[in-house]
């Protein structure tokens, strides 16, 4: 190895680091999502683009964009010129199956895919890519169906449209005219391709090499015959969080040269660990995350024990110098999770001017945080059987463009 | 580069080489088939294991087998000792449908298979890989499908026993439990792995790369479950070309590490071109093969003009020094196809010892090739539509196991 490229190596070593396995800050810090933007070359959500969406869907827009959760976004326009001359588009979300139950990170997606598919009446495709955990975490195939399954429940619960919504799991459902895309996508990636884009080494296994494939296709139409059969030409919005840019550009690059149009993303930052905002949380460490099947005591546990302050040490000074917000992970949570836009404001303010106290902050959080898992509960124990078979049954949406 | 992988490049050169995509002798000569044991690791197909067969089936064995075109073989006795014990096993053979028609070389697994399928009374499974096709002849998704099907017509005129055998093509068959074999023997096989067996490189497309894991899954009787449903413990014999052997060494290595038999193999030599024996025939090259839609006189004309003959330049010579029947292909094809021991071993004395010509040997030759394909096409032309459907049915064979 020449000099020049043991610079380059060392220099990378101390960058952040994102993609759909790994995400790190750089020493430790925060995630530059400014630099992240211009890495990946996608474009930031600016204020004249959510109006907009505001204008198009005659409601207010999510908390997520009014907060700017979703942050960055490639052809999002595209989609909303096509959707202001009258046309339709389609969205697809997924997720990988990997644990029994979900934390609220994982509820980011569902939640704004959920908004964007009532706001504009369009149909929705979530994707279980179980064969990915299967090949990622060595589980079994048995287990990783078992798991998409379980997790069908909780994203159902999420309030998703019956007669407009698809769910599959990739080891049911990838076949016919999904392979058949699968491998047009594959004859137009090299190896070196992905190696660029995602990381890979030779002694990782042939399955994750030609995986990205099977998360590229979803993007285009076809691959749904049964929903899309002779609407090639509609156009695709993926909500996702931005550690899944590499998949989508590599998926934009091969669209044109397969004569698909290009799938427009929105993406979003990643939610924190409660024990602080330096990448994503772990599933390893059940305390770096609230899970929706957590009780209202563990909830509260976790804040009070676990969810990094940024108020002072003690009352007294606290009382003098006010918390710093931009640390603290209450704040952050109730900016994800506390609708009410006013009362956002003036927990912020009170708080940032010591007159709030970090127990009252995280008194409050508890609760919008216990308020909704219960409701996620309570939704996902009212999905029975026949409905995980309804929504990921083979067969046309009845309300598809309605 | 170092010197010492100089040497080894230019060392391997000059050595014969043998894969799924390219035959070619050593400095032109023809194919050192003990060497490509040895290289392999296979094992030699013997005159016990033939006597073994004859005993076993009550009937003659194949021609193919008494004149050694099936000449190697991977554990072929294990498939033997299970039968005797009274157990059945099942045959999977296939053929990547890259052109219109068939050579006679392509006709060979296919009538070796029907006899095996005759013999031993067990059902068959035969691959059309179209996916593959269409990865590396860079034909279209859609061009590949049809050339399958055409494919699948001349398969079944070889008089494939519809009770036993189910024919499919990979882009409408890939799927399900198929698939859920194929991420289990890609998670076993790694990129490094697969270069050392097929020789890819960077610049290769991950379609490629993957690819082995649809060709080695068929060895499983759970990849069909509406054939061998509970019937996993299913032993599997491919007969195929030895250049097919890399997929099933990889295969045999993974097979147990996902709790699998390993398929057995029973394998072939190549059928030369018309020019010699080299290689393979060359799909490029109409007059390097004689195919099955040939008439009578295209196939007169092609033996005349090209099949090389070890006869001597001018009468005189020849009715003195004989022909020299090691490098003669007119004698070679007999041996392949004129079924009549006795009448073939006079044809050999007579011609070596120049007391027949070679215009005499080529004449029968002539007659017998005219009779193969005068009665492939009459079988081809009674395969309707309706019966390659049925071949191609994904439901259970009526009459498998009696």
């Amino acid at each position: 190895m020449g000099e020049d490229m043991k610079g380059k190596d060392t220099n990378e070593e101390q960058e952040q680091v994102v993609n759909p396995w790994e995400v790190s800050a750089k020493d430790g810090g925060k995630i530059d999502y400014d630099k992240l933007i211009d890495k990946f070359g996608c474009q930031r959500l600016d204020h004249s683009l959510i109006d907009r969406v505001r204008r198009l869907t005659g409601r207010a827009p999510h908390v997520f964009l009014r907060r700017g959760v979703f942050f960055a976004h490639r052809d999002f326009n595209d989609i909303l010129d096509a959707y202001e001359r009258g046309e339709k588009f389609f969205l697809y979300t997924g997720r990988g199956p990997s644990s029994e139950s979900l934390h609220l990170g994982h509820l980011i997606p569902f939640m704004f895919t959920r908004y964007l598919q009532e706001a504009f009446r369009v149909p929705l495709v979530i994707q279980l890519t179980d064969d990915e955990k299967c090949m990622w975490k060595n589980l079994s195939v048995e287990e990783s169906k078992r798991l998409a399954r379980e997790n069908a429940r909780d994203i159902i619960a999420c309030g998703f449209d019956i007669t407009r919504t698809f769910i599959f799991q990739d080891f049911e459902y990838v076949g016919g005219s999904f392979y058949n895309n699968m491998v047009k996508v594959e004859k137009c990636v090299t190896y070196n391709k992905v190696v660029g884009i995602f990381g890979f080494t030779g002694e990782d296994h042939i399955g994750k090499v030609s995986f990205p494939a099977v998360q590229a296709v979803p993007s285009f139409p076809s691959s749904f015959p049964h929903l899309f059969s002779g609407k090639d030409d509609l156009r695709c919005l993926i909500p996702c969080a931005i550690d899944q840019d590499p998949y989508f550009r590599m998926t934009r690059d091969v669209a044109p040269r397969i004569g698909y149009h290009k799938p427009s993303l929105i993406e979003s930052t990643f939610f924190p660990a409660l024990q602080g905002e330096t990448g994503k949380m772990s599933a390893s460490d059940p305390n770096s995350a609230i899970y929706v099947t957590d009780s209202a005591k563990e909830i509260k546990n976790k804040i009070n024990k676990h969810a990094f302050s940024g108020g002072q040490d003690s009352e007294e000074k606290h009382r003098k110098y006010g918390a710093n917000l931009e640390v603290d992970i209450p704040i952050k949570y109730l900016s994800f999770f506390l609708e009410d836009d006013d009362e956002l404001e003036h927990i912020k303010k009170e708080y940032a001017a010591g007159r709030m106290l970090t127990g009252e902050v995280k008194k409050r959080l508890a609760e919008v945080l216990t308020d909704l898992v219960e409701r996620h509960r309570l939704a996902r124990s009212a999905v029975t059987d026949e409905m995980v078979d309804a929504f990921m049954a083979v067969r046309p949406l009845p309300n598809m463009f309605d």
